[in-house]
């Protein structure tokens, strides 16, 4: 009658499950990410900045939308190793994915904006981004446009439109962009079921590894309770002995140090997120490596100067699949109209 | 008690919309557009034909969707004089808008594609649009994305993905992107307080100037009753001999005598719609033109050699912006991913 409990006692794998469960180093993804007390969400808000998120207006000749690089149908990236802006120009650096972003301490792979609503001013006057001459042209922009003018009045109680305002919308939209319940997620919360044998493995096999050195927390990209704006760095390369460094071109990029111009920086980076990292090839900074094996390979050897075999990097594989998020789902925004198509003349 | 009575039988107004209500030269839009007897509608075709319309990876760079120039969260265009293609290269031509195309009975300005279905696979391929190879490498595309492939089966009931399917599906969902009740619709159904009485007035100087000798029919632009694929036509410009043909360059454009290279259909076109029009500045086929009332003073005088009233001029534009229709909701399609981003790099 009773001998289901030598089973249970007794199976190594669910007495590990268990174990690994007691000591997870992340935890699921919260329903609401933190919100700035300058900038509280209201649905207005939340709308005007899905608008402004998929306005190609924003950008200097009318093609590029923040979901250009940022698709939110799709892995909130672009799938790119340099991201297009407008007349094709590219950009230095792979675009991050936007779902979680909330989450961040940091924005941009070099952590140099504090919040999203920083973050969000960036690309607009990026020339090879949006390329907006400087962030009066956006508001000009805007100002053009009677609904998007009636609504920042509604949504802020004031009249006058500025840069801000425009980001502080598009951050409360991004603030929306979260993908709970991936197959992590509900183990986390007690489903046993919800992670396969392998990604299980692997899950166990990124804690023996040594990957939640840095990848851990919610996000699993920084240890919890970092305040927003903190930042939590990692130096890539950490060993260049190998054969990938130079044939991935690692060293290339200054990350943080071009950022603060102290030496000491450079190289360091912001950890990125394995949420929903399975949708996001290509990867590194630079798109460099295709494939999630690859990149894991990679990251063992270049983070870790560790060889793990083919066997560790498919059940790693298998588990960063099982961080896959539920996208919510958005309705498209309806853009304000310009009927005399001013926007895009600037006169 | 009845004297309200002889305010009804004098009202000139009231007599002037009744009698235009019997004889109007238009019909509100109908609910369902034509739909071809081999491509019947089914809302996993309409689903997979909106996420094939939103994915930029049916463009060379991976940078431009159908939505880059019918963007259907606004105008169903894009507000240009030219559209933008991959690397930012313009084509000739301004993009009509998707809204309520499937009522055209031929597609493009120059009517050189018979149906939706044909339309489709025009811009794929167009090396300033989305600039594929050749309609093959679409496909190839399309094969490496295992979330499109098993919708192709489910969707087709068989395993081979062609071009043909995919712009079935295409058509399919830009079937569903009609724009019905707009205050004409509401009019010409019943509801007499839908249009102002400004709009009234010009919906009976259109009538009284002759612009309903092309723009007629449910849609404004074509009689009502020809077979899909016939096509109506007209010559633009008609007169030359003002100031308005040379200045928006007029001429220039050979229109239908491109397609079939006869010369008497030299500066023939497709008659475009009214509908939706107050959303789609800049106006003629080569976005010449920045404002409906400019677009309106030069038809008067291009098409039918009339000189026509400020008041007029500004009569008809509310009309025309009475042909504002409701955009249905949508919600945004969640594109398959493509996890080793092979379909970018083609190899």
């Amino acid at each position: 009658m009773y001998k289901w409990i030598w089973f249970l006692i007794f199976s190594p794998m669910l007495l590990a499950a268990l174990k690994t469960q007691m000591e997870l180093p992340w935890s699921a993804l919260p329903k609401t990410p933190p919100i700035p007390k300058d900038n509280p969400m209201t649905p207005e808000k939340v709308y005007l900045g899905r608008q402004l998120f998929m306005d190609p207006r924003l950008s200097k000749d009318g093609t590029v939308s923040c979901n250009s690089c940022h698709n939110v149908m799709a892995s909130g990236g672009d799938n790119r190793a340099f991201s297009a802006g407008v007349g094709g120009k590219l950009g230095g650096r792979s675009a991050p994915t936007v779902w979680n972003s909330a989450f961040h301490t940091v924005q941009f792979w070099d952590g140099r904006a504090i919040s999203l609503e920083e973050q969000a001013k960036g690309p607009m006057i990026n020339s090879s981004e949006m390329g907006m001459e400087n962030h009066q042209s956006v508001v000009d922009r805007i100002e053009k446009i009677e609904g998007y003018v009636s609504q920042f009045k509604k949504v802020f109680g004031v009249k006058e439109i500025t840069i801000d305002k425009v980001a502080k919308a598009i951050a409360a939209y991004e603030r929306t962009l979260i993908t709970p319940n991936s197959p992590f997620d509900r183990y986390a919360k007690g489903e046993k079921k919800a992670m396969s044998a392998q990604a299980l493995r692997g899950m166990n096999t990124v804690i023996e590894v040594g990957c939640v050195g840095c990848h851990t927390g919610a996000n699993f990209n920084a240890p919890e309770g970092l305040a927003m704006g903190e930042g939590f760095y990692q130096k890539f390369p950490t060993f260049t002995d190998n054969e990938y460094v130079k044939k991935y071109k690692f060293e290339e990029d200054l990350g943080r140090g071009g950022v603060t111009k102290n030496e000491e920086d450079n190289h360091f980076f912001r950890v990125p997120t394995w949420r929903n990292i399975a949708l996001t090839a290509p990867y590194f900074s630079n798109g460099s490596v295709k494939t999630l094996e690859e990149a894991v390979k990679v990251m063992a050897k270049v983070q870790l100067n560790k060889d793990i075999t083919a066997n560790q990097v498919a059940d790693i594989v298998e588990f960063l699949k099982a961080l896959t998020g539920k996208r919510p789902k958005q309705q498209m925004p309806s853009l304000p109209p310009d009927p005399a198509g001013m926007s895009l003349v600037d006169g």
